[in-house]
């Protein structure tokens, strides 16, 4: 294996404004997920029963949209330990981290598109690829760190492949239940 | 009581990326706010009348407005105290900060419900169940952070117990608030 | 004079984080001035005629959206100046910072009602009134820091006083457009 | 040549703070291209056919927003690059890097428009014609930094020729094609 060393100066890229842009799409698309949820037209101002049933009309929009916010969270919270992992960022992983920003830019369609047609196979597949293209996106980072040396710590091997291992399960189980999707709607 | 190490390294959640996404979403969960006036349709475009009129007809929407911006920027202010006392984030503290931004991200959309329908008692009971529980997630946090030995000073004790003090009061009445409006929409 | 301490440990007010906040809310407020911008129908959607004509009968929302997102620029340059003039943040120039972001949260409805109404006094009002309350608020921010001996520098006085020159000639030209627009309005 | 002193104190613009209003500004226009797509209303809800019906419909602006997200994060990279290389920023910078994020707010204006109808000339005209303005912008910038003295390094001269050289290129191109369509348009 050859020597690793720090990229530095004006050839590398800015970590910081990485997860900086990381975390500011984050925030957006966690924010405008709410935009999705509709104030209802209500003909009684003061009616709850009214109230209550034009929100329970949007009840799958609601549960897409708790998830949704749930999902987002999850990815932040791994994405924010994944970073502590990286002592740098090469241009293969920063390509890859910005198809990842990509669908997590285009995760609040998918959760929309969900929300509204819950029992729609198209939809579930378009959102659980959503997810599951994430999820590889994060594992790609994984294995272009492991190779440009960029992963921190003195027993990097047993702690890549611990990280591989768990990541690949649940890429594996998103895949399956991808795949099971797309047959229904293939078929 | 045990001792408290600081976490460090990759094991550790970075408190200036958490307070970053923090400050992301209320940046535009304020912002967004704005979304719910809307520009009224004129008959006579140079009419001051008629706009006046239209812009009072959504006088509610325009108070609510005032009044989340205002919440919103408390909560920011005393979040910027709450985060100056801690001198690491645990995982649980993650979990109940991640939880208080989803309340956080969802106040726009009760925002414009109670705008539009003020004396509807279940928008209100919403408005103030959404503030209510951003605010016990907030005490959560304190407790977390108590028990996990995350807060910084010399007295760490009197300095929580007062915290605390002040932070319940708080809760309690708009527990107390929503219990009424609870009574009313259930009654 | 007394002496000024800087405060620090807990009890200050992260000025980082503070201007993040301003930061955050100006990009969002800069970005969402294009949701006014609306994509007409097109009957032919070849036709450059068709589009030219629909794009000039929004021409006034364009020319509102050129002069916003310059307006914004230059508060925010002129913030830029300011903060780096601020040694500390007292909890009287935070308050009144929060009020300034509420107008500048509140300017994209500005914007866009002028944009679409630019010949209602009314609403030209609106739009000159929250650049004024704006600029205002720059100007109390600048008393309490000069109150509370939050300005750097070796040449306080005078720095100030060249400050307060410039921004009160600013504020008062801003306020006499607003007598004007106010005195149409009510007459 | 005259020697090139860093502006330093308060004087000096913030570079982060200008890289962080840069940041925000892409990842909210990165973020609200979403808005564009639209969840089509559907008369069975759980049919395959019609949801894939009513996305095809959307087809061109779905690779508006595939192809807008890319030209997006292709310009942060190379912004990121671009003030590796930056000391300092001076006034003029400042002014240029404002009208270039100017662009970069109008771009998801340009970016729905196009999407919507791809074979109007002006759309397309508007499109490049705002990719191209960004890039000479960007051009414009590297040009002030260089007779500012603000690049970094050893071998300034090299740098900034073998940098314009490639830029220029691209600007070149660009302002080939917005040619060709502004006679298309004109013509």
């Amino acid at each position: 294996m050859p020597d690793h060393p720090t990229p530095h100066g004006a050839t590398a890229i800015s970590k910081a404004r990485l997860e900086f842009l990381y975390d500011g799409i984050f925030a957006i698309a966690m924010t405008i997920l709410v935009l999705e949820l509709k104030v209802p037209d209500l003909q009684d101002h003061r009616s709850i029963g009214e109230l209550l049933g034009a929100l329970r009309h949007q009840g799958s929009t609601f549960f897409s949209y708790g998830l949704s916010l749930t999902m987002l969270g999850m990815f932040w919270y791994r994405h924010n330990r994944q970073y502590g992992h990286f002592r740098f960022i090469t241009r293969s992983m920063l390509v890859l981290q910005l198809l990842q920003l990509g669908f997590a830019a285009f995760f609040p369609f998918c959760a929309a598109l969900w929300g509204r047609y819950p029992t729609n196979n198209l939809s579930t597949l378009l959102y659980i690829g959503c997810i599951m293209a994430h999820q590889w996106c994060s594992l790609a980072q994984w294995a272009a760190a492991n190779r440009a040396g960029a992963i921190e710590g003195d027993s990097v091997d047993a702690t890549y492949k611990a990280i591989r291992k768990r990541n690949l399960v649940g890429s594996i189980i998103l895949t399956a239940f991808f795949a099971y999707y797309l047959v229904q709607v293939l078929g």
